[in-house]
């Protein structure tokens, strides 16, 4: 069993092509919760229901986010009732969120939720949520604290950030299956995600970066960044404003407690002295993954590095 | 002021034509919410929304409930993920009820919840559900005790009954604005609407019936029964339940403490003596209302009893 964590859009492209490469049967994934927001009173799992939709032939690759061919009825209606919808939400994609609210009103878990959602919609990889407890990334930009979506998705992420943290970490608990899964891994993979939002959150979660430490199999990272930006989204500011250098290094400092392997972009090759100076082997290849090829591509040669 | 006691889709037909006739500003209109329910953990209140949708040019006239072109991706996703959905409810339509159950479970009352969807959807009647307080329609029948959309529309009103309830109604209170309404208005109009399931549960709201008694200006009722049978739904069946004559006279005798005139079909002319043995005037007419002009027509018919 392959244990991968992973945040939504770029995390997801290597775990399709990793599907289609060992079939999504072998995968455990645990996804970040840090970016759940509730949206119209609904509880929204943007990492969760990326992975979800990739899994189940549902996404839009095109978008990075959401149901395919998706029409917007509701949150059109909901703009016209006088409701703030600067979160995009299609029709499909309701369903979801008004069946998981409705169960965590209910009682259920997260974690159950997600088991029933994924069997619901034939997903045969185990999706785990980091924790079953409510953790949210804030983002302290020079207008004040925000919510991580807030951030990412209304204002673009635009704002100068000098500060990111995890609100209710302390008292979360990783979800059941969650150390399991790492203790019983014959290979762990940290997906091309943002190391701060997307794998931060599911490290600081108490007990899982342990657990991590603790592993003998191998386990392989890939890096979101190409040169001092993010292939998408804002990993390489948050890096800064974590004091961390925005580059495949900072993402190599993140891991080094854990990861063997990083795999970086040929662009960053001049890197590689430095991050093997933190004892980490350095493989290094095309990491964008614009079709399924490149996916399937990407995830043979992480593959690879995990058998060793 | 003209105060309007209605049910869903009877009543809105005359609501309908009352509000060309005078405007919907001059009206008041007093909604059951005896058929409230809960789908999918929202919010759902199905005569309130029937008026909101009428008023504010949205309604679907040819169905009878829900929006005018809605489109049902919900609620296909939503049995795709394994819910029940034998209650139809459009994406437009969702977006009220998720509107709905966001500000009550942020505190607002049902009232209030109301007057700020009817403002959002540009409508000037003011519209009050008959109280805050959760009422349930319940209906016996010989599997056993179910709620009124489920006798309605699951079982399409098909099971023997023999007895209704309304739950939770001696708790209940009229809502703010119910009891001054009925004191200030001009005149009273009850609408042809289920006179045991959608006019009973108002009338069951302590102090509503005692405030209609006490009313000195018009108060006009219309038939939504020809012969032995209403024109639309179960009105027949539970008044048969309730020990009532399924008929015309049935209706009179619900209502004999305080209406002064009943509206009554062309057909049913034979039962003209009986009624007016109770002490109520009768006025007899064509009572379907399948075109605007025929809603019109009936509207001014009746508008013109209550300005007697």
């Amino acid at each position: 069993m392959i244990v991968i964590l992973s945040g939504g859009t770029g995390g997801a492209k290597l775990i399709e092509g990793l599907a289609a490469e060992v079939g999504a049967a072998e995968l455990t994934i645990i996804c970040n919760t840090g970016d759940d927001c509730v949206f119209h009173g609904l509880n929204v799992s943007p990492d969760i229901d990326t992975i979800l939709y990739t899994l189940a032939g549902l996404s839009d690759s095109a978008k990075g986010w959401g149901i395919k061919g998706d029409t917007f009825a509701v949150l059109d209606q909901l703009r016209c009732l006088g409701n703030e919808a600067w979160f995009n939400l299609g029709d499909k994609d309701f369903a979801t969120h008004i069946t998981r609210t409705r169960l965590l009103r209910e009682g259920c878990q997260l974690s159950e939720v997600t088991d029933r959602t994924r069997r619901s919609l034939g997903v045969q990889a185990k999706i785990l949520p980091m924790s079953d407890a409510p953790v949210e990334t804030r983002v302290t930009t020079l207008q004040g604290e925000i919510s991580f979506q807030e951030f990412f998705v209304r204002e673009r992420w635009s704002p100068h950030v000098t500060a990111v943290r995890f609100a209710g970490i302390e008292q979360s608990r990783p979800a059941p299956g969650v150390l399991d899964a790492i203790r019983a891994a014959s290979a762990i993979i940290i997906c091309p995600s943002n190391p701060i939002s997307s794998i931060g959150p599911i490290l600081a979660v108490p007990g899982i970066r342990h657990a991590l430490n603790q592993a003998t199999v191998p386990v392989v990272a890939v890096s979101p960044l190409i040169g001092a930006a993010a292939i998408s989204g804002p990993a390489h500011k948050l890096m800064t404003a974590q004091g961390l250098e925005a580059s495949a290094f900072g993402v190599a400092q993140s891991y080094r407690e854990f990861v063997k392997t990083l795999v970086i972009a040929h662009e960053d090759q001049c890197l590689t002295e430095r991050i093997q100076n933190l004892g980490i082997g350095v493989n290094t290849t095309e990491i964008r993954m614009p079709s399924l090829a490149d996916k399937r591509r990407l995830a043979c040669e992480v593959l690879a590095l995990a058998q060793k």
